[in-house]
């Protein structure tokens, strides 16, 4: 039984994590930790009554270590790079939710985050953990990034394309649209209900930060700089991110070897599934799957990818890192 | 052209306000004030973008007085009645949408809202402003006490059948349930998109202020003393109240004599409509019309009431209210 | 491993079931039949994609006996009749999700149902499958009738104070909240997006087929005849039921005893939470899980009580039956 | 006051207009027919209760000129062209709701349609209803063709740059998302509550009828052959477009010059406003107006553009050019 701990429980994915582990044969929760909230953690996640029994705590990370093997951390950026590297000292496996150890490097992380990054030695060398792209080289990792959740449906979306050189990677466009969960549990106007029901908006056009850590992944799959225009929008639903893809083909291509070389691309990832149909936020949402499909539209390739922001796009990948880590079957506890 | 202004303009009623009055056309909006805001008041309600070139103020009374006729008083409770005094005495004429002037009893407001309430003298001899009961006592008045909304949805429902003894005072279950536009526009976690969305939940059980304000009201209207369970809830959608009424015949009664006394009771009432038909919270939205209906069902009488909390519910009878302080058409800029 | 069969494949019962299934480590789902769909069930499921290859069959009874040990029929009433006498002969046993089974007197069911009952020898004979009341007696049956949705949240709200005598089995109000997933696949105008969303609405006031159920599950559980007001209604949400009950005190009573009495019937009972909380219907969403809480009000006292329509009121307790039928684990597939 | 009717008056459109209609003071609703529905048009149509006591009716062309002077035609498209020409023979002005009038070519009406176009030769010679573009033409008409919802938010968003040359009129992508009331009030599974709500889907990619339509205007505006990709998706929600187009600039560029020659195309347009914010489907809901803005994104020239479908995009339109046809100010019954 892996003992597992969650660094900063308040929020969805810590109480997206607490459900799937929960449900998981190999591993015993040991901490959920808080700096604001005390008390049961299920007053704050009434969904866990009568199912988890553990308090808050606020442990060294010599005590977390004493009680836990492995940390998922929840941490948002910069608290994250602070709190990862005693973790790892005191002999934490840890996998991090946060952006903080995506990008590899330090001057586009201070250029987007607006943060110099204490910890820069680490960034080129922690793997980005999209199992589907990286999965070789996590089992062996004590520090793990867990990709954003745009990123990964973007990812996801365009790698086998870029990779084969049937689109060009220049000049993609990524209209990118999202449930409202990913904006988290901070009281904010602007994520009241009555400002987000009934109404579809775009944000951070242009300088929204899963920019760079879409490009620099894809560049890493395909081996040249690719340069995407990504446009996030809220969408009034809770979970779900819908990725409409437009790239320009690389040469005249047709919708069935679009679909045949995802397929190919994903053939023994069982998380992944090609489709012929065009896919629904619903087909996916509560589950760890990612369904894709692709389309040529006039001079276009088009991909339409769908997946859970709150499971596929953070907590979900994270136990699939996990399972590949402590050498579970990557599905254990996630279908 | 009557001049209005709104105090405290940047919440959801006040909003719902300054799109009404801009299509009255009897008013001119002079000022819109906040404490917090300054700036454009399109910049804050997006929605008046290119309609309303006011910026935000904050005026003494007299300033006030200067600029306006008529003053909505959009603060909330406590902070009204330290302001209105000085509005009254600067000349103006104060529709209060809050809770302030609604009960007649020191004592009552100061157990229900836990403060003392600093200009008592008032509160027996504001007329509370529901157009519909109290209609008449309303033009010549300069302080209006605008109802609460769960107060109007259960007053309409069930004056007509405790005026004409159809049903007992007592033993009275109003099962109510509510859009989340009626919590406001303050920042809390519980209010949260991703809280309230797919969710269905009851609050204040047994403790909710609208409590005394409806059994001071039917109690008026049927000369005997009603006393009211009163349940709210919160349903995952932006308006609309709707009552489910359940309360013992005081005889035997079909439904056809139930809609009849209805219907005489509303006759000549513009904004409420009795009907054969189960309502929806969806027929009235975006209106300033309340639906009604009832049954009988084993050994009671269930009324079954429908209006939009922000309007019929609080701006739109704030404006019902204005045309009769002004003699308007009581329809006018409402229809 | 047992193999399941899935009469009726097309609803979202049906996908539940096969959701809750395919993560059943004792089951292998070796049929999903449909009399109006071909080809790959992932077609009308599609977030089955890649995780389910059957196609829809037709097959006899004695085909499907050939392939399955039990049978869950998602049947509509009638149909589910008409059919479930020759799979029993056909050696299946059967897990009915219909009201076919449910009521014990074919009186009663073509009282509420507008036709006769065409298999009443088993009527009475039938355990009525609520593993909470009648858990010991599942285990050996051969056909079990699965429970209808507001009739599982009414009951387990309501079965513990009732058989502990702390409130009256007269005068009864059950106040209950659907989401829309409850109304079916079938395409009605009154089901569409357009009508239901931002809409609250009652409907079959007084006459929902559900009140002779819970009425005579009540009436068993506490030995005197029950006598309930169940009023339904549509909630703009997929998910979820909301029970908000109003009983008579049998004697002066306080919300600890309410909670601690609840909380002894059920004691080992995996699905059941008793909660001092105001439980949200999101709080079980995706879940098997039923919380429930009591309050006193005035002269009465009160029941929350919510549950997931689709699981715990209709595809998971379907599981939860099979799991005592089979000797599993009664949480298999379903935590 | 102008006699108008409503032909084909059970649907979305159909009751949006007559909600404007009754707050018009220059018209009197005399006739809403329809083929399927009898009785009062406020039992289908509930939120008309005790506003409207007209009954359905299904008169010969000749009848419905003797009881209107214009009829708002909402029939579906096939069904339009079949009746409009003889209510305009019968002497009736005709403002056409549905898509029959919209293009110019029959061949590309019966590439898009699959039907042979029956009154080709008004084809060319019917003026396209949005009045910010062809408002000059619209009030000598007696018949006009109401855009679409989609064409119009694409035409307002891309008119005023591709006028000025500012962007190319090839590799548009006009990346687009609506509410779910534009599907109309047909029952079918697909618009189901339970399948749109908590969904984010494409649709028809790359075959939207919309397109040419949108080709057509932009095309005839710039005097250039304009190419665009359109991809239609759907959005839990009641109402709102929202479009993000992505344009290649014809040279260096800058979002002030944009923004300008935006506020210098539409000065004077009363319902279309340019904004510097990005704005959200809210903001205009249950409005005539349309909010704009742009953005300079690498090297492409994002507009992002937002209406009410049913208003803006449908009926509200409809009444802004009947003003135009009968010499109302642009705005009567509109703000």
């Amino acid at each position: 039984m892996i003992r597992a701990a969650i660094q900063g429980g308040t929020g969805y994915t810590a109480l997206e994590l607490l459900r799937i582990l929960l449900r998981h044969p190999g591993v015993e929760v040991t901490a959920v930790t808080s700096r604001s909230e005390t008390g049961l953690v299920s007053r704050v996640h009434p969904s866990l009554a009568g199912r988890l029994n553990l308090v808050f705590s606020n442990p060294t990370p010599d005590e977390l270590a004493g009680q836990a093997d492995v940390c998922f951390c929840c941490l948002p950026h910069v608290a994250s790079m602070e709190a990862i590297p005693s973790l790892l000292a005191a002999g934490l496996r840890v996998i991090d939710l946060s952006a903080d150890y995506r990008l590899t490097d330090p001057v586009v992380y201070e250029t987007w985050y607006g943060h110099v990054h204490t910890d820069p030695t680490r960034l080129g060398a922690t793997v980005y953990g999209l199992p589907e792209i990286y999965g070789d080289r996590i089992a062996s990792q004590n520090l793990i990034a867990n990709p954003g959740c745009y990123t990964s449906t973007s990812i996801l979306a365009l790698a086998p394309l870029l990779k084969a050189g049937l689109v060009r990677p220049k000049g993609i466009i990524i209209d990118a649209k999202s449930g409202v969960s990913g904006a988290g549990r901070s009281p904010k106007v602007e994520m009241l209900y009555s400002e987000c029901n009934e109404s579809f908006s775009a944000y951070a056009v242009g300088t929204h930060r899963h920019t760079p850590e879409i490009e620099q992944v894809l560049s890493d799959v395909c081996g040249e700089q690719v340069d995407v225009i990504f446009t996030p929008h809220l969408t009034p639903m809770d979970r779900g991110i819908f990725a409409t893809i437009y790239a320009v083909p690389a040469r005249e291509v047709k919708q069935a070897e679009l679909l045949e070389t995802m397929r190919q691309f994903y053939a023994g990832k069982p998380f992944v599934h090609v489709v012929e149909h065009l896919p629904k936020t619903k087909d996916v949402s509560g589950t760890n799957f990612c369904h894709l499909t692709a389309r040529v539209v006039k001079d276009r390739v088009m991909v339409l990818a769908v997946l859970d922001n709150l499971i596929k796009g953070a907590s979900g990948v994270a136990v699939q890192n996990f399972n590949l880590m402590y050498d579970f079957d990557e599905t254990t506890g996630l279908v």
